[in-house]
């Protein structure tokens, strides 16, 4: 083996704006795997929001990444060699291997992936984690009922196209929210839904209300700040809002405050926040789901695929300020 | 008949703190009953924190009260006369004729009361609106399990001592949160709470954590503000939160914003609001449960009987500051 083992650790922990120097790259020497562990070849790596709050010391769901640790990631991988018998050389595995191009981990904690079945990038978004995300989100944390109007923020991402798509086929009125004309197209055009405001307009937040003229019955949240200012005060009685994310304000080191509460109690609102691991059985119904929605081809989504793992850090700080267009996948060349 | 009606009629709206001269004391003859109309003599008269947001003609789940029409509220009444045959004079009944002395009120709508079973103003309060009001939050919205921390606020009130007392029941650990020392006393002495917080000690936020050393895990809010910004820091993983009201928010023209909600995300939290009247089967269930906790002694209530209804619009500023201690009711003489 001649190639290097490239890695990202983390460096320093941002106290707002995550910034390249938050980031070391080192070139290692690969790793030699300890009784049961088999030696992985990373192929792709997810960067996904939730791993700003693995940089910081705060209290979290998750403890954090220590110092000079590599960078926590998904990775689908091509196992090199497997000492335990439980995979082949050339077989590909989805586990949680980091920002790293090799890695020896134990073999029984990977899942085996079928590359006939679906791409293999597949296992890290549209029916990997972001999709089970939005599959618990819409299915039980915020479901709309048929003919209710259903809103979702970052409706270009990983998890909102995937979350949209649901609520549509649950007969709700979809309403995507993204940043850019271009998305909003994508939204619409490609994932279908019959609308998508721009929340970069100066008028945002007229033309949401324009585009709910009945109000919001669910919403589902992945972005916070200004779109969920807009979002509020068009809920309407009995709404239930799912809280899976509020990635504009991650780096804001002193949280803005929120909406008064008072509408919750007039309103009856609902407000739920969830992490998709809570929730290891929608791990079994969800991608199996999905899987034979892909293959009838009425399950559509879109990937960002950024070549080189060197460039980790550049994706993630842009993925955190919205500049990834779909599910954003390194490719470890 | 010799009385005449003295009738409290809403003559302004208030836009921020509600001030005697926003009512209007009016004596007027008593009314006779139209074909169907049974004529009452209103005894008692509930006053309740949601009456505030009647006096306001902002959107809310109630229209407003009309300027210069009787405020709204339950009574309890003995019955003049029925020309229905369904009531007996002598007869109690209860029903929402408002902060009148005499209604003339359809029959139909009258519920009967037997005040051989419970004082009748317990009609009004323990095994009324705020009774039942406490036994939906407690056991629907924001139910404890064994063990856990429940906490509620306006802990002496008519819904708050209900709720902890149904929360005991239920297993959970459970401290209130009332303002002053003698409502302190009453909560732990009287209605058994193992700890009751006041809310206008200078070191609150800290003491309330004191109280909870294991977290909150399901809390009960009735008043908002400063009690609910104490509050929240100390809520557990998944824990719920029932938004019954926010008393102390009521007189604000322009509510402070809330709390920033991205630790509804990271704690998976459950926020919701509700309104007694939309679990109609708790009117069937909670009265009857309430009526036997009450003969067997195991349920405590303190009842404010504030006598003469010129006094009502006193008492009722009274409210929203706090004034009253247990369940406001108006004697009407």
């Amino acid at each position: 083996m001649t190639e290097s083992n490239l890695r990202v650790l983390l460096r320093a922990r941002p106290e707002g704006r995550v910034e390249p120097g938050h980031f070391e790259i080192r070139e290692e020497s690969p790793p030699s795997p300890r009784p049961g562990e088999a030696l992985l070849r990373n192929r792709y790596l997810s960067l996904d929001p939730y791993m700003r709050g693995r940089m910081s010391a705060a209290k979290s769901y998750s403890a954090p990444v220590e110092i000079g640790a590599v960078m926590e990631g998904q990775c689908v991988a091509q196992v090199v060699e497997d000492p335990t018998g439980r995979f082949q050389p050339g077989d590909w595995v989805l586990g949680g291997q980091g920002w790293q191009r090799f890695s020896a981990v134990p073999a029984g904690n990977l899942r085996k992936l079928e590359p006939g079945l679906a791409p293999v990038t597949t296992a890290l978004g549209v029916l990997g984690m972001p999709g089970t995300t939005a599959w618990v989100g819409v299915t039980e944390i915020a479901p709309p009922r048929p003919g209710e109007t259903f809103v979702v923020s970052a409706a270009s991402g990983a998890v909102g196209g995937v979350a949209g798509q649901i609520a549509m086929r649950m007969g709700a009125r979809v309403v995507g929210i993204a940043g850019g004309a271009e998305k909003c197209a994508f939204v619409r055009d490609e994932l279908g839904f019959p609308e998508c405001v721009d929340h970069r307009a100066p008028d945002f937040a007229e033309r949401l209300a324009a585009a709910c003229p009945g109000g919001i019955d669910s919403y589902f949240e992945n972005v916070g700040g200004a779109v969920q200012k807009a979002v509020f005060p068009l809920l309407n009685d009995f709404a239930r809002v799912a809280f899976c994310g509020m990635v504009a304000e991650y780096n804001d080191p002193s949280p803005a405050p929120g909406p008064n509460l008072m509408q919750v109690v007039r309103k009856r609102l609902k407000l739920q926040g969830f992490i998709v691991r809570d929730h290891p059985r929608a791990f079994e119904v969800w991608p199996r789901t999905g899987a034979a929605w892909l293959r009838e081809g009425s399950l559509r989504y879109r990937e960002d695929v950024v070549r080189g793992l060197e460039k980790a850090p550049e994706a993630f700080i842009g993925l955190l300020a919205g500049k990834n267009f779909g599910k954003l996948v390194i490719e470890v060349t």
